[in-house]
């Protein structure tokens, strides 16, 4: 018997990326669903998402670590490379500040990242310990590294460029805003795919945003956010679900402990659950 | 500034082994969690459980890993260990077969798993590749090393013996349930601390289990079983989850990607669900 060729093969990693750009240049939103593990990025890729993305709160926090860098991005790599080895669909990970403050550490991490199966990345613009943003033409000059990286590799990367202004620049909301759109544009200009302001989550914010960007921007899930088709209208190109499946899976698990604990019944736990099988085919590539 | 020394260092390996034992000789039922990864341990330590185990085949799929033996044992004890490094309330850990098939193999297994801190373990009696049964006078014999394995090291650790034969024996329901009372009874009497026969679900089979078995038994958690105060009733000691609240995590996340896809709303991702710093708070020790 010969063995089925994985679907992990099927597609080269340079066809993934350039496939994964093209859902940013439609008319039609990208909906981007974050996974943390094996499992579920595979239950994303099965329910028909076209692409699946890595959320590193959870990814971090289900092996042991707080958000941030404080996993070594050794171990961080692992993770993202089992989920990649079972994903037929394109991969986009989270690489936070890129695991360094240099252009060479992120750089360095950005050929990592390359080597799990990944074909996209996001890269976050501050510290994560101190909240402080790097200065601008520091990022810029990441974000110009990565777009060279991605061309000397063969390998296209779509680059999602993070700006954490919005929630961590001084001044009152409108100066913030301002300072978003400041650092976007120069991200956009310095080689990104796609901006990524976080914080922003309000049709109004966003309006101003993408219509100061003229380029495809993402958009996190989290309560509040205008729901898919208005996003569409106000010209959004992609909402990711960030660590929100996470945090909603571990609000299931309280609520099933609690339902067992103070009334002795499963109905959380058994409503709605997948099987056996379906986990068991979980651990494996698609067989398309 | 001093440390905080963890919690899990305040009480010995030992005192764990002997709270967690206690638990299974109260009047009151032991409702056991099974979880597969730090977070979903952390919130059913917060939740009030006493005790967690893990789900193997969570612990596995969640690596990229089909249940069994596939995963590699070092692989899998460095999941556990994780595990324990964040938990205060005594670990089991599902052990398969053992890693392996013979006794020297088991107990070495065994050792391993006292090494990452859990203070119990499952042990099944059957190979998982064949569904065929081990000999019965072999399950003995790995029984009796684990228990003098627990004396030896001086951690009186909790032994769970699952059977399988009322899935995989020879015969009908009625030969098969006795076939597994006969096991079951055989591993009592080798040094387990509690039986576990998987496969028994109904209030009927149960009652007959129990009264012939005159000792701590385990039932897991599935469609049908009988409610925590009717299994108090009926004699049963201990409940677990087995991959239950894994199952009922993947099915949220295919409800909540149909949901988006289809209506592109989010209410099953932000509805009931933690928030960042509760799963940031996951990844560490609680302070108690």
């Amino acid at each position: 018997m010969t063995k089925n060729p994985s679907p992990v093969k099927l597609r080269s990693q340079r066809d993934k990326a350039e496939d994964f750009r093209a859902l940013h240049d439609e008319k039609k939103i990208l909906i981007l669903p974050n996974a943390w593990d094996v499992p579920s990025a595979r239950v994303f890729e099965d329910a028909g998402f076209p692409a699946v993305a890595t959320s590193s709160a959870g990814l971090m926090v289900s092996l042991g670590y707080p958000d941030g860098q404080v996993i070594s991005r050794d171990e961080y790599m692992s993770a993202v490379r089992r989920i990649s080895r079972v994903l037929s669909v394109p991969l986009s990970t989270d690489l936070v500040a890129g695991f360094g403050t240099t252009t060479k550490h992120v750089l360095a991490s950005v050929r990592e990242a390359l080597k799990t199966g990944a074909i996209g990345i996001n890269i976050e613009d501050f510290v994560h310990a101190t909240k402080k943003l790097f200065p601008i033409e520091k990022q810029v000059e990441k974000l110009k590294g990565i777009k060279k990286l991605g061309e000397k590799t063969g390998i296209p990367l779509v680059i999602n460029a993070r700006t954490d202004a919005f929630r961590f620049a001084p001044g009152d909301e409108g100066a913030r805003l301002k300072e978003a759109i400041r650092r976007a544009t120069a991200y956009r200009d310095a080689g990104a795919d796609c901006v990524y302001p976080m914080g922003l989550f309000d049709a109004a914010s966003i309006r101003v945003f993408v219509q100061a960007l003229d380029f495809p921007v993402n958009v996190m899930v989290r309560k509040g956010l205008p729901r898919v088709d208005e996003l569409e209208r106000l010209g959004v190109a992609r909402v990711s679900f960030g660590p929100s499946a996470c945090y909603a899976a571990m609000g299931l698990l309280k609520r099933a402990a609690r339902e067992v604990l103070e009334k002795g019944t499963y109905e959380s736990l058994v409503e709605g659950a997948i099987t056996f099988d379906e986990l068991n085919s979980l651990a494996l590539p698609r067989r398309n």
